[in-house]
């Protein structure tokens, strides 16, 4: 029997413990890494392994691990509270209410270890099936094992149980194979271990662990060597969250490049991005949200984008930054242009450097080059739009709304004060205050006359009494 | 006899393989490293190993792969086509045609192992002249021999011969010296070899593996362990081509340290790149193309740079954007500055934060500091253009260009309307449309008389029935 | 006797080398990691291991040396002249006359080894403590330890001298435990030991490492083995420096983490900052000199921020460039924002896109969100600067102020032609170029009146004679 052809499997997660380490007032499992809480990634990995339902043993702060759960997982996740912290033991016990009947097995994984990686999981649970004992449990062998549970075994090679370092003596201190704290146990065995367990200890708390030494007199524990101890560790403060972020980051990012996008290491892409084939993302990029890059696409040096959707073949020159923005087919954009909120910029138009947009549709194939403030406005097809150009959409009241109609021109430095409507084909002269609408194809113009006064700058210059 | 006193070394590249794990319609050893062809890197090796002349076998995308070496290499490179791939061995049958009468010995190279080490070739080739056998072949250890061939050594420790990963029993296949494709062989021997390769192997292929167990019996062959089996990886998928060329990108930036260019390690400068000694290339900068910085320029964090020529002693604040340009001694740039093609910026001028320039010259000591677009111009000596002010070089029809005579001073917020020339020494008032010539030292200005209207100020915000 | 309660220990550190391989001007231990000279570092870690003082041994640059020394250690370092370098030994002589009588213990260290950790040297130094010989030393297993020189060792395990790698033989080159070339030797031995020193070696120099020989002979010398061989490594070349400077910036971004501020990989924190709990520094922020950020502020990717004091709450959105700044309380800057020093961003205030101050206080609330310049200007509590504003500060021959009052509205693209005060609650028309003060509670109005030209667009194309 394989393990997808088991029984069903319950995941019981600990998440109950404040992380004093972490300095924050977010609950630890909460920190996230690549836009994720570090939590959610170990209920994936349960998920991922084959458990039938989750249930997320919470305390400190379990009213928002709980929220960021439903929000998350909706019901496929329930949460059991551990009112005290008595032990992992203890946390266990708390979510056996939670157990399905149904349940045959039970997969016990902490909240903060968000690197594993659901086929040891799997690897875990088929060892279980595959053997006649009530336990499975991975070990790792650590060069400097201080502060983990030392695995005792027996003459014949046999894991006998747990020691935690506390309570270690120095001949087991030097012990180097240790316990993750990952196991899949027979859910009976599990409920019947659980009610032994006593406080006889350092610590004075009930220990998980000593599951370990009575699956010893009940058949045997299966102990899998992990490939990978990196995976296994714990995040206890904000040094290892970040270290645990790179090693993710790294992975989201190898994993799109195998499915054949093209990736500087530098870039980081978040744990919610998609990528189509062939899209290039250049050093430095960031990639947050619900961002979706198309095929083909380039998003070069540094730009940074939130909830941003590109469609193929669009060109991110460096430094742009965008946030929940659409940028269409074969649109080019920036250097250092920014997108804010609601800008709608369409197939082939060009939003070029130290130009920003605000809830504003620029149409197909309409430009707005060079140092531009596009707030409120609708940009019609073909439309030009100058540099220096401000929508005034703001009268220190009241928003209102720009509309250019297709092929406008609007001369550099102009002021389009809105609420305004300028004509298709119509042409705004350099440097013109508009304030009224401008008809289709009509040229408006309103700027003092040019006068040149000959030798004057000589004079100026005396004048102030000081050349440069 | 040394290496450099052997006959002629011929080298065969091949690089005939689709690649199709890159997920690309690019021809695998086409992928850029560094801003060069991965396949590029290889042919370099073999040149600076000693080869004489270059073969490259092609097949999938043969006239794409020709093309680019013919640009790079002219007729230094030649290719031979492999018109189906039958194997390495008929890879390799394919190049003799191609291979010089007089060359003595035959080095054997994979397109896509970019990072190999000239010195290691060089040692390869030194190791063949030294002994009495007709080959001499890299092997390598690896914790995880998966994939690759392995090598079969007989009780005196002589190579027998290699078996590929598909081929192998399970005994050989825990050995974990494996085969990494680089040989070196005697051409007569060669030539004799091929023709006695079979397809009687898992694959039905011609390898070209099986010379070595032929060279078993003709003299043996010289086995050289690698010190870097990294720099011998293939690359498949565009995973491992990231990180090959974070390890390129390493040995540029080393490189040009050891000169005496101070280089952060997260700068990223391409293979085409030249810096002269005491060089700053700060956090995040990115040099492209034919870009040469000067000696003692200062580039700062970010910068990104295409084709751009800096002088020594320019300093590129945070952050400056440039192509095809070139920037002067002692010239002050940026931050957020936008060089676009063919600005030439001169000696000890500054072009300052959120300034565009586009084919535009600034001479010795001009300056635009601030928030201007710069297209189309050419600005005299020590002339100073104002905070916004725009050349407005294109009517919606045609472009235009804008002269500015050496010590002319441009006001904030002025338009020079192009065709366009201000004199020497002229003045143009604070927010002046210019559209005709200012003679050398006159004032020209143009704007609407400033009216102040005393307490309509409330009386707007009481009209617009809100406040704030 | 611990170190702690030892008698005095002074610290004699070696900086007199060229440095040759740096291929710079600059003095070897003078060139910056992480914005401190190198020899900073080993001057700390001697401090922090217990040095009552420190004697710098300096030659090349001795000048520029002893001037950084003084400013950043003031009279707690004096320094000692090498005229010419005679060797290792030689140096430790010319600090002889430096040590003060009471010394009871010399530690003798590099000064080109930044790495090297305070708890390493403390450690050695309770060991010459604990001991009854006259020396302790650190040993380091090397894989490859060409040019360093080899520990001989007796038949019983204790050390008998060194050999530099010039003067060893083939066996003795195979040692792979070699000298890092720190020491802690009690003073008498150490001024008795130098004595007898001879030039009669490969170089003709005075070796430091001979009075290794010479403890063998008079009570041993303590060998410890550094559990991190990397910290002990000296700096030659810049690509050592680049490397090293990598290790110094993710050693201070973990201390900062492990004190509850969020750190992403990429960011770089020169030493000299101080962040405050919770504290989020995105990719690729660079922090340099007496830069500080208050708690719960968010400074997000690719800010690059020099002597800024950002206080708590605050958001730095992406590619802030500042300097010599303040941003206050819950302030909102950037993106691209450029401030310049001596800019006072108050609480709450907001700085947005393409904004450069300069000079300029911007009062509680104030906001200038889009494309301006705003150079030695006092913005008023919650005035609105709008898009394109232009503080017209130069003239084209002196700087002069822009005065903005509480909750006064500035148009779009005016400019403010300095010396000049708007008034409290005044009310700046779009496009207007204000020369004269402005009352409290006016409005400031001068711009050509637009006018329409029914049909002119399309002429104007007519008259072009060309379309788009």
């Amino acid at each position: 029997m394989t393990a997808d052809q088991a029984a069903p499997l319950t995941a019981v997660i600990l998440a109950a413990g404040q992380g004093t380490r972490m300095k924050s007032p977010l609950p630890k499992v909460l920190h996230p890494l690549c836009g994720r809480p570090m939590l959610h990634y170990v209920v994936d990995a349960a998920f991922q392994a084959g458990a039938a339902d989750v249930v997320v043993v919470v305390g400190h702060g379990r009213d928002e691990v709980s929220a960021q759960l439903a929000s998350a997982f909706g019901d496929r996740v329930r949460t059991a509270v551990q009112e005290t912290q008595r032990g992992t033991g203890d946390a266990v016990r708390c979510a056996l209410p939670q157990l399905r009947p149904e349940a045959d097995a039970v997969l016990l994984l902490c909240g903060d270890t968000p690197l594993l990686e659901a086929e040891e999981l799997k690897a875990l649970w088929n060892a279980l099936s595959a053997s006649s004992g009530p336990l499975a449990m991975l070990t790792m062998t650590l060069p400097d094992p201080t502060g983990y549970g030392r695995i005792l075994r027996g003459a014949d090679g046999q894991v006998l149980g747990i020691r935690e370092h506390k309570d270690a003596s120095p001949e087991e201190r030097a012990i180097t194979e240790v316990n993750p704290g990952v196991y899949v146990a027979r859910t009976a065995f599990l409920r019947e271990a659980l009610t032994r367990l006593t406080t006889d200890n350092a610590q004075g708390e009930l220990y998980l662990t000593d599951i370990v030494a009575q699956a010893a007199t009940a058949g045997g524990t299966s102990a899998l060597s992990t490939r990978d101890p990196g995976s296994l560790a714990g995040i206890n403060d904000r040094a290892q969250l970040a270290a645990a972020e790179d090693v993710l980051h790294h992975r989201i990012a190898d994993a799109w490049r195998r499915k054949g996008a093209t990736i500087r290491t530098s870039a980081r892409i978040d744990a919610s991005v998609a990528l189509d084939p062939d899209a290039i993302i250049e050093h430095g990029v960031v990639l947050r949200g619900a961002t979706r890059i198309g095929a083909g696409a380039h998003i070069d040096v540094g730009s940074v984008l939130t909830d941003v959707v590109v469609a193929a073949g669009a060109v991110l020159k460096p430094y742009t930054v965008a946030q929940r923005s659409s940028i269409g087919e074969k649109a080019q954009i920036g250097p250092f242009s920014h997108l804010r909120p609601d800008s709608e910029i369409h197939d082939e138009a060009h939003i070029g450097n130290f130009v920003e947009t605000k809830k504003t549709v620029v149409r197909r194939g309409a430009k707005a080059n060079h140092l531009a403030y596009l707030g409120d406005g609708d940009i019609g097809e073909g439309a030009n739009v100058g540099a220096g150009t401000i929508f005034c959409n703001y009268d220190g009241f009241r928003k209102h709304k720009t509309e250019i109609g297709p092929g406008a021109f609007i001369g550099s430095d102009s002021q389009l004060v809105a609420p305004i409507r300028i004509g298709a084909g119509a042409y705004v002269g350099t440097g013109t205050t508009v304030t009224r609408d401008v008809p289709d194809d009509a040229l408006a113009i309103g700027r003092a006359r040019q006068e040149n006064k000959e030798g004057y700058a000589s004079r100026l210059k005396g004048r102030l009494k000081i050349g440069k």
